[in-house]
């Protein structure tokens, strides 16, 4: 029987939901640590369902945006990787991994403020292993002109200064904010259509737990690559096209379930 | 500038995220007083993303729906309206007229028990003028076999003896073991494809914040409609077919936001 101060981590590993609910756990106890704001938990489910419907796994079309998004970070003189409370507690050893590798430091940049919560996202990068974490003081913060939340404030060693930015889990409007102070974008989202997704110059439309390691993976093959190749890896992917095709998954998943409503029910 | 305690609820009345901002400000309010558990939130975001899809209003095709569960608890000789944590925090004065008009008490009953939750629950409900409200006292409640969750747990004056079941928002196995046990049930959920929506005898694929004032409307309407005339609705209904309608309406929804995804980029 389930009791409440047990959710879901009760679950066994070869339930068929197992994956998906060991993250919705990941992100409920990210609450309680104050690494997580209560809204990312509704952002949360919005994730879930739009991966859903992407049938929960990396589609070939997000793995050419992935190849894309390596390509660029390599190429950026200031990489920079910014991590808010969703992201850190779902993957916080993979960020922390693709941040060595690509040598982009991690910034934690935070749109819900909340006495603690630096401190507690601090910690959960710091047991994954990361060494460089920016955005920690405040006092040293400087404005995004174009923003109007908490998060204009950015570390003067990191956004600032970056060229290139990996939102992965972002909202519109400091997306939005980024590409008008000039930032080249790199977003993941598992919703297509978000403001983030048609702002980002590189959309991801895939799960962060999933896209962050074949993200190294990419990162690993492409180590040794010639800026001309990685140049020539970027021209080659269009971002709307991309984001169009994971439309198309989406469409067939669904076309898929309407045929077959009647036999689910009888099954 | 957002602050931590006040996360939504300082969105201006003509924000054009107003409502679904206001509701998300409910659950989050709602977890805080324990009427909401954790999982709450992250199916409600499950919730509002399947509701955007839908165009975040109530469909003809739901209109349909709706009009036949109406008829359906009319009919009834025990109805019931189950109450959770979710329904509870966005629209206990809806549920609570629906409950007078159809002479159908609310129950209430839940997946994920805590200290305190069903007293929470049940001061919201008294709060919105509910006058009888079943699944109190849990010394009283009997077992449904077909169910391994807290929510076997059935009050024998409620759902335990009843022969159609209102489930706004309820998790697929409680569906699953409502309809083997022989009650006639009607969902609502924003998931067309979810088991409760294939399970259910009408699945009303709507936002629960519409729906009931809706159902409110129509009840109003067939109150003084005869027996035979009621079954007509009921009959003339197909619960696949409208199903298949309602993912009809995603796939349009997902189809013209693929054809204005460069535009919208413009705007």
């Amino acid at each position: 029987m389930r009791t409440n101060n047990n959710q879901d981590h009760d679950v066994p590993k070869d339930h068929p939901r197992y994956e998906s609910l060991k993250y919705r756990h990941d992100i409920i106890e990210g609450m309680k640590k104050l690494v997580v704001a209560e809204a990312g938990l509704i952002a949360h489910g919005r994730g879930e369902c739009f991966d859903y419907m992407l049938g929960e796994r990396t589609s070939d079309i997000a793995k050419e945006a992935i190849e894309a998004a390596v390509a660029l970070l390599y190429l950026a003189k200031h990489p920079i990787i910014s991590i808010n409370g969703n992201t850190a507690a779902l993957c916080p050893e993979a960020l922390t991994e693709l941040s060595k590798i690509l040598d982009a430091p991690l910034e934690i940049n935070l749109f819900y403020r909340k006495e603690g919560r630096i401190e507690a996202i601090k910690k959960v990068l710091e047991d994954a292993g990361a060494e460089r974490i920016l955005g920690l003081d405040e006092s040293k913060m400087v404005e995004i002109e174009e923003l109007s939340s908490n998060r204009r404030n950015v570390d003067p060693d990191g956004i600032k200064i970056a060229d290139v930015v990996f939102v992965p889990l972002e909202d519109g409007d400091r997306t939005e904010a980024l590409k008008k102070i000039g930032k080249e974008v790199i977003a993941v989202d598992l919703n297509p259509i978000s403001r983030t997704s048609l702002w980002a110059d590189i959309t991801i439309v895939d799960n962060v737990i999933r896209t962050v390691p074949e993200m190294i993976r990419i990162a690993e093959k492409l180590k040794n690559a010639k800026n001309k190749d990685l140049k020539n890896i970027i021209d080659k992917f269009d971002n709307i096209k991309n984001i169009q095709a994971s439309l198309d998954v989406i469409i067939q998943y669904i076309q898929k379930q309407k045929e077959d409503a009647f036999n689910i029910l009888k099954q």
